[in-house]
């Protein structure tokens, strides 16, 4: 051992033993004939005190920064202590040393300021590594990691791996694909998520299945996603809803409570999909504060049944609301006051591209009970009050209305929420709320095909009063106009996301276990029953041979500890992520290959011009 | 939830309780008007009771194996006790029931003997995780992995995931590649292990890492190889060799103690690698017994500097050992009576093309002293007593004796003390006997390419002595028949396996952390500077960073798990194992993907006629 302790544990305590640390060289400070050196390892710094009697071996090797040096001395209590550091107290008064390694001088500084820019850091990711803020990421997710396993070994789940050169059966997203060169002409396809194998552990009798498990997508990359990414996959068999969200809910609470010291003692609150994307104009809503959606007009909610018919604010002339299929209204708290500047930037807030919108409504709930809106000559003061009622707003409150199409206006709204809640502080980093959104829509209709798509995968049961709907009814959409009114628009699937502070963190389903109901569903898919035995013809023999009723979840794990730790992106909780092109710039990868492995993969390449 | 109990808790204690339990049909027995069915889930069977009257409702559905089965009923203690089961007390007196699924008849039985050939039981893999055998193989997985990570994170381990899209560098094995699709022409590699990556964490600092993940390797599979497999990977850094043998034999002494319930309190015994072949004439000696190899006459050990010049038995106009490169004998205790027929089967034996020798030559030494040989008239019985007392033969053993090509004849004489032990009842699956083997040559000769290579990997670190021995010559070979004359064959590795029963069950080294050495090392592969640069780039940049010694180890979590449970396949441990082509035939993977995905590759086939 190159050490007898590490640069994190030496104390006052330990004053007047020798001891022998190694680690890198965070700074050196000369002061005359004698140098101060912080060394610092993954447990903490120690400072050196390097007297007179080694100037002259400093002299001849010098140190510099990053410099690997093994160091033996006494510990000594300093003299001006440092009551930031745990080893404050102390430092040690070198007595030999020796440099294990020298180092160039790094690209950007080892610290939690860096100088570095993200290209730089990702390319000398190795040196990222060793700064404060990333260790400190890796260690939270590796509590996570632990605390889970934790959890789900003591509530009887096994750790049970499955393949990752499996069939490529794309369905959802596009699957990577691996060349067989024992199998000239065949591919394997790594896995999107071990969906159907936990599924077929459940068929084999192992009830409760759990992996942390990296899963693979090739889609094109949106700021804050990886080609491969971990899950935290589990399932149960003879289960019920009820079971699973109590189940899981509590994995969460426990990760809280080990790796955040959270006592999340509340139940999980519950929404259906309908409430959410009514009250939150999306599926994942961050609850930490209210300030929901008021439908001031909506003709219709796809896979929903929801209707408001605009009586409040149709027939005044004002054209925008008049023609629009959907009028939305938040009231953001306490900013009746905000000037004419406030008001326009909000407006080209909603303007930009990515938000889409034409252009914004407000309505100021003065103090002293009047209002004052950017429509005052369309509605009167009373109708601008029934207004900023229904949005819920008290005096002193801004309304903020949103009027078009009924899609783009409910995604718009949503975001303006989220924007208004950052900035008046009602997200904050520190505070966590939890939800459970349920009964969603088994189905969604893909326009282009004229057929239903699953929305959460295929193997997703629909709610058990919505199964005979399924089985008895044929899933041809005869007449496309209508599909709303075709029966298998109005089936709620048996499916749960859990949401944590805005960000879905986890999803999961009841389970088909029956074969007759799994050939229904991709039939309703489009699939043919050729192609669905080709394709899934394991998991439809499994059903034959006693498939319990199933069900489970699986978490995003790289998500959940970047939500845990306080980050917007799940890049600072990987190890070794991937660029937006899907590349390692570290590594260079992907890359080219030599000619034999062409030869003996029995493939080409086919560039397009 | 389906179930109050499971199948394997109910006692004696229960009785009276009112429970529901759910599971699958083990067996139906009708006697007249009652019914007795035995109900299994993964925690154990228990018996129901149906009485009178649910007859008419058992002839309207009848129960069939492995049906899925929900009963509600009363604890009652049995008459006829079953006391070879936990639950075998109690019986439950049904008072209602539902099946949940019902079963065709499965392909094969569901019993620790079952009537399923090997094919078919892979093809319906989910059945055959059904049975108790597969099952607590499985049980016994989870539990070493369990135990292997509680004892690395109490010794302050770091699980830290690694990528699996990562750069094809075929060094060793075949890679296997995936092509990017959003690289067009670039493919990404499956990683064979992460060894560089772990490396990269420890220039990180993050001194202590581990990961129990599945690695990838494209080989024309033998028997008992997968083209996935799952390593127990670990590094540490500031450490020496001696560091990581205590850390890690403490690390399998733990997984005996948790999962086998094995005190292994000695200290591990170490072998240099040259003593392991001289003695048992292979790198990975069992030692469960005896029976050493005596090196009668041996030229050389490639790698290794020992002679034995044949003084014994030259001269005596045997021709046979006169004309040999190599004789090798070993004494099996107490075969000395072994009858003509036996001493034949022998001979036939080590004349099968798997052992490949020509015949074989053996004495008997008698229980009066005496000794009679296959070649009396070339050897008088002073000189067999010799020889016998050479190979360490007692009266009543019977010394068997090969003779020919150094490589071939120690390879043979090696398996042949395994079948002789194996058939001895030497090697128990129930007695466990751990071994390091050590300083193994760092480089073996690649006669084709008249160059070095890697005997472990190129990231292994010589013996500290030997560090400039390598610095200071020139790596390449000018006189090829002279090889063994120079330096570089002579340099031995600071690396060290782990072998259990005969078995290498791990493996590792100190690693290279110097720049320059690593350098040399590539130079020594015959790789140039540039394809250094392009395939480790990363890997040399971060050697300049401040890069600290360190070393590190990786765990075949298969065959660990294979040995501990008393097989010889690792297959049996592996949920979903594929087949000697690579195949898993229950999938049906690989096999042929659309028209769409090659056309997004840009890539296509190119079969060889």
């Amino acid at each position: 051992m190159y050490r007898s302790n590490t640069c994190g544990e030496l104390r006052i305590s330990d004053v007047k033993k020798q001891v022998t640390l190694a680690g890198w060289v965070q700074t050196v400070r000369k002061f005359g004939a004698i140098t101060f050196v912080d060394l610092r390892d993954r447990y903490g710094i120690t400072q050196l005190l390097f007297g007179e009697e080694l100037n002259a071996q400093l002299d001849a090797q010098p140190l510099g920064r990053e410099f690997v040096l093994q160091a033996t001395g006494i510990v000594s209590e300093r003299s001006n202590k440092n009551p930031n550091m745990p080893t404050g107290d102390v430092e040690i008064s070198v007595q030999s040393f020796k440099i294990l390694n020298k180092s160039a001088i790094p690209p950007f500084t080892i610290q939690d300021d860096t100088d570095g820019g993200d290209d730089l850091r990702m390319k000398y990711r190795f040196l990222d590594l060793r700064r404060n803020a990333v260790k400190k990421n890796l260690e939270l997710r590796y509590a996570v990691n632990r605390s889970a396993r934790n959890y789900l070994h003591e509530n009887n789940f096994m750790d049970i791996e499955t393949p990752f050169l499996i069939k490529s059966t794309p369905e959802g997203a596009r699957d990577f694909v691996v060349p067989s060169r024992m199998n000239p002409g065949q591919f394997y396809a790594l896995p999107q998520s071990p969906q159907t194998f936990k599924q077929l552990l459940m068929v084999s009798g192992y009830d409760r299945y759990y992996q942390i498990v990296k899963c693979f997508r090739d889609e094109d990359l949106r700021a804050d996603r990886q080609p491969e990414f971990t899950q935290i996959d589990c399932e149960m068999a003879f289960v019920e809803q009820e079971d699973i969200l109590n189940m899981f809910e509590s994995l969460i609470k426990r990760i809280f409570k080990d790796v955040k010291h959270i006592d999340y003692t509340e139940k999980v609150e519950r929404m259906t999909w309908e409430d959410a994307m009514w009250q939150y104009g999306n599926d994942k809503p961050d609850i930490r504060f209210g300030m929901q959606i008021a439908n001031l007009k909506s003709a219709f909610l796809k896979g929903g049944r929801i209707q408001a018919t605009g009586e409040l604010i149709n027939g005044a002339g004002f054209g925008v609301f008049d023609n629009a299929e959907t009028v939305l209204a938040i009231a953001a708290p306490g900013c009746g006051d905000y000037t004419r500047k406030q008001t326009d930037e909000l407006t080209e807030w909603v303007k930009r591209p990515q938000i889409g919108m034409q252009g914004l409504v407000y309505i100021k709930c003065n103090a002293d009970g009047t209002f004052k809106s950017s429509v005052d000559k369309f509605y009167p003061e009373e109708k601008l009050k029934a207004i900023a009622a229904a949005a819920g707003a008290k005096p002193g409150d801004l309304v903020l209305i949103l009027a078009g199409r009924e899609e783009r206006t409910r995604k718009a709204t949503s975001e303006l929420r989220l924007e208004m809640g950052k900035k008046l502080g009602f997200r904050k980093d520190d505070e966590f709320k939890l939800l459970w959104v349920m009964d969603f829509p088994l189905f969604e209709y893909a326009e282009e095909e004229n057929r239903w798509v699953a929305r959460h995968h295929p193997f997703t049961s629909p709610k058990p009063d919505h199964i005979s709907v399924m089985i008895d009814n044929n899933p041809l959409i005869e007449n496309a106009d209508k599909y709303l009114e075709h029966p298998y628009s109005n089936i709620k699937a048996n499916a749960y996301d859990m949401v944590l502070n805005g960000n879905e963190i986890g999803g999961g389903s009841i389970r088909i276990y029956q074969r007759e109901l799994q050939e229904k569903m991709f039939a309703a898919l489009g699939m043919s029953e050729e192609e669905a035995l080709h394709k899934f013809g394991f998991l439809l023999g499994a059903f034959e041979y006693g498939a319990p009723p199933h069900g489970g979840i699986a978490f995003g794990f790289d998500r959940l500890c970047s939500i845990l730790g306080g980050s917007e992106s799940i890049r600072d909780f990987i190890a070794f992520p991937k660029n937006n092109s899907g590349r390692d710039v570290m590594l260079d990868a992907p890359s080219t290959i030599d000619d034999k492995q062409f030869e003996e993969l029995q493939i080409k390449l086919n560039l397009k011009g």
